[in-house]
């Protein structure tokens, strides 16, 4: 329907507008104060509402996948069913591995078995994987069973390699020639079988006789080359292939550090067996930025999308080893009851000194922890980050000491609270950044995630010290 | 020189073997449980504690620019100088954006302009840009007056555009051919005119007269094309120009979403000028990443290679900031100073109060931080998120609650001071979901940054109510 049939076809002239409108880009034009998917998404919405699902399909299905995905995340969970279910066979599975986890969980429960067998068929073998992985033990295997043999062969062979590791991200899909070639027959290969080959591929790979890696050659290059020329005078020998089994945070650094665009996967006998692309290199960086946040944080996923329940069981955890840290950081006050009763105006100024300790080993913990997943901390530095951790934190304790002894010692007359606050706000600084890097450095020594527990351990430790160090200098000082 | 000469042509055969190993990346097998850039790093090390710098050069030359790099970085900085200094004009210039700042700085200086300039000419124009960024005002007009005219105007036009923009990024070497093209007009193009362009480029553009992008051709589809098919009927019209002045931190959102490998950059009346690779784009979401998750540990930036005092400095005034607030909070207690006298109680079990509520604060803020930056909060689901927090904090505040005021009931066996803990508790958590989400939600809508600051903001209302409440309560019914 185009605008001009509009007055005669319908009665709903600007409707019918709009929907032709939103099956082109156009859209950003007609509303250009608005995000595009937020005016779709209200389109769509107000077409489910009105339960005319024949418009709210036609909507939706021009749209490009991310676009698409986009607004399947923002639906109220009614909508999206419904509309998912009027979507059927049609719903292009490029959206699916663009949907956060939670709201693909849905989707794929809502496809049935066949469905996301039928969908699965159409991806590519490494969005096929990242799929299948999200589906219970059941549901995967009669997933896997719905598959035609081949891709079923795929699929398993995939999933023999562990979870998050290169194995599992790679695609089969690849174009590999014999290094004795030349580049008129790479050519000639490349025109005369179209139907086997991947659609799209950025590098033509070079194996050897026994199927090993030796180079690479760019599309862009086997253009510019003369037919005649050997493709080992022109092959790019940057080939570096990546273990099958490597873990996909280590895939990622190499990638961003020789800034490739493919790489090649060779299984324990270095036969290449896949490639990476740098889209899902994209993908598996955000996430491991996003997972080591988020654990310093103290959840352990994105649970913005989750139900009301699952988020409160997904930070109860945290929240739970917190309580305890905190009520063992009480227990060391309640080992100066006596300290307080007589001056309280220790109570007022506990809190200070814990509060900047483990502000300040919070910094350093951070910075740690990025260096630490950047691989720019190694046992050649560490000794000399300790130290200057060490420096940095007698520095900015006895800084603050100065300032914090003053402001109490104005506040309630009392020079000697002054001092042992000053001092014991120099010993929790110190500890504070001594704990902020040792307690990270030891988790990862011990391949424990220093981003999930490392917060824990370094309040435990400043609150510990901090209350200790004040009320025990106190006690002697001040009693 | 090879392993077998080693023995009539050096007195240190094992040195010249290392070396002679380390030339390729056979270092990797001859010390496979060490890692090589660690190897290398000692061997070069060695070297130049020896004097010699002929072998340090050696060592150093042939690695790749990545290797070398993170080499540069690990090195003690009066070794580096050496090196740097040693190496002159044969330091790969692609080094040095792969090089953390601070120590970029430092190496761009030993080189002196004329290097600088030098190493500028060799890169790409993005490359350059970024170079160039980091250099002061005066250092960056001397550099850009040592360049050839036409790199100078590259450079100068790309400095015209917002900092972090997708002026800043792109490069300007691309190909763009007419749309009335057929495949055999690209291809003798490309064969043609190898100097002008490009020395690898992944998708060549497609333009209209005006010069306006209208697709995108991948080499790969050229070189399965007939020779004679129009551009017209294979380009992939997913073209979507990026305006130059976009900020990159969108550039790298949309990249992310539509898994491109190139993007096309217009400037403001839509003309192509330049094209953004996936490679650059990998580092944007790098670093936007991690400066989220350093702001919200408080810190500004990664400064594990930075000096003692720069470090004391950076992280001042952070904590400079939190000592304020820490005082504030410490006033609150202040004012129930009688009430702590006569329950000394209450001394031990604040500190409990305040921090789980800053605990339970921190995860809803990290969360909605992340969802901020993914776009994923919204103005279409920001109420029901805000309700959802809301409920969250209300269950976990009654677990919490339930658990705590039974643990103090035990501890001091008053049923009141458990009660009155229990209460407090399920009102700081809720107000810590409350605020968890509120404070970054405003500070984004007032267009400021929701990592670096809410944090501060968070606990400060956490400490407040955490402490108000309990001792709040106590006084009204313990007293």
């Amino acid at each position: 329907m185009t605008p001009d049939q509009t007055p005669t076809s319908s009665e709903k002239p600007d409707v019918a507008e709009i929907e032709a409108r939103a099956a082109s880009y156009d859209i950003e034009e007609a509303f250009p104060e608005e995000d595009f998917p937020g005016v779709l998404l209200r389109l769509v919405t107000d077409a489910i509402t009105e339960g005319d699902m024949a418009r709210a399909r036609a909507l939706f299905l021009d749209q490009h996948y991310a676009d698409a995905a986009d607004i399947i995340e923002r639906m109220q969970p009614d909508d999206r069913s419904q509309l998912v279910l009027a979507l059927g066979r049609d719903l292009d599975p490029d959206i699916l591995p663009a949907l956060d986890e939670e709201i693909q969980d849905q989707v794929l429960n809502m496809m049935g078995v066949s469905g996301v067998a039928a969908a699965i068929e159409a991806l590519d073998s490494d969005d096929a994987v990242a799929i299948i992985e999200q589906l219970d033990e059941d549901e995967r295997r009669r997933v896997i069973q719905a598959l035609p043999a081949e891709d079923r062969a795929v699929i398993e062979q995939a999933l023999a390699y562990p979870e998050y590791s290169a194995g599992r991200m790679m695609q089969r899909e690849l174009i590999a020639v014999p290094e004795f070639w030349t580049v008129g027959d790479t050519l000639s290969y490349l025109r005369s079988t179209q139907d086997d080959l991947p659609e799209t591929f950025y590098e033509v790979f070079v194996v050897d006789l026994r199927h090993h890696p030796v180079g690479r050659v760019s599309p862009a290059r086997l253009l510019r080359a003369q037919t005649e020329t050997s493709l080992r005078d022109i092959l790019d020998k940057d080939v570096e292939p990546i273990p099958a089994t490597m873990d996909q945070e280590e895939v990622a650094m190499t990638f961003r550090d020789r800034d490739w665009v493919t790489a090649m996967v060779v299984d324990d006998d270095g036969r290449l067996i896949g490639c990476i692309t740098v889209d899902d290199i994209v993908d598996v960086i955000d996430e491991e930025a996003e997972d080591d946040m988020l654990r310093l944080g103290g959840v352990t996923d994105s649970d913005i999308f989750r139900a009301v329940w699952g988020t409160v069981r997904a930070r109860f955890g945290w929240l739970f080893i917190n309580l305890g840290t905190a009520m063992l950081a009480a227990s060391v006050i309640g080992l100066f009851e006596g300290t307080i009763e007589r001056v309280v105006a220790l109570a007022v100024l506990m809190p200070v000194v814990a509060g900047m300790g483990g502000n300040a080993g919070t910094q350093t913990l951070t910075v740690t922890v990025r260096a630490l997943a950047m691989k720019e901390l190694t046992s050649s530095n560490a000794r000399r980050v300790i130290g200057k951790e060490l420096v940095v934190g007698l520095a900015n304790g006895l800084m603050f000491a100065g300032m914090a002894g003053a402001v109490s010692y104005f506040w309630f007359k009392t020079p000697m609270i002054g001092a042992v606050l000053a001092c014991a706000m120099v010993v929790n600084l110190v500890v504070a950044g001594l704990a902020g890097i040792l307690i990270p450095l030891t988790l990862d020594r011990l391949d424990i995630d220093p981003a999930v527990s490392s917060g824990v351990f370094l309040t435990t430790v400043t609150d510990i010290v901090g209350f200790f160090a004040f009320l025990g200098l106190a006690s002697v000082f001040l009693i």
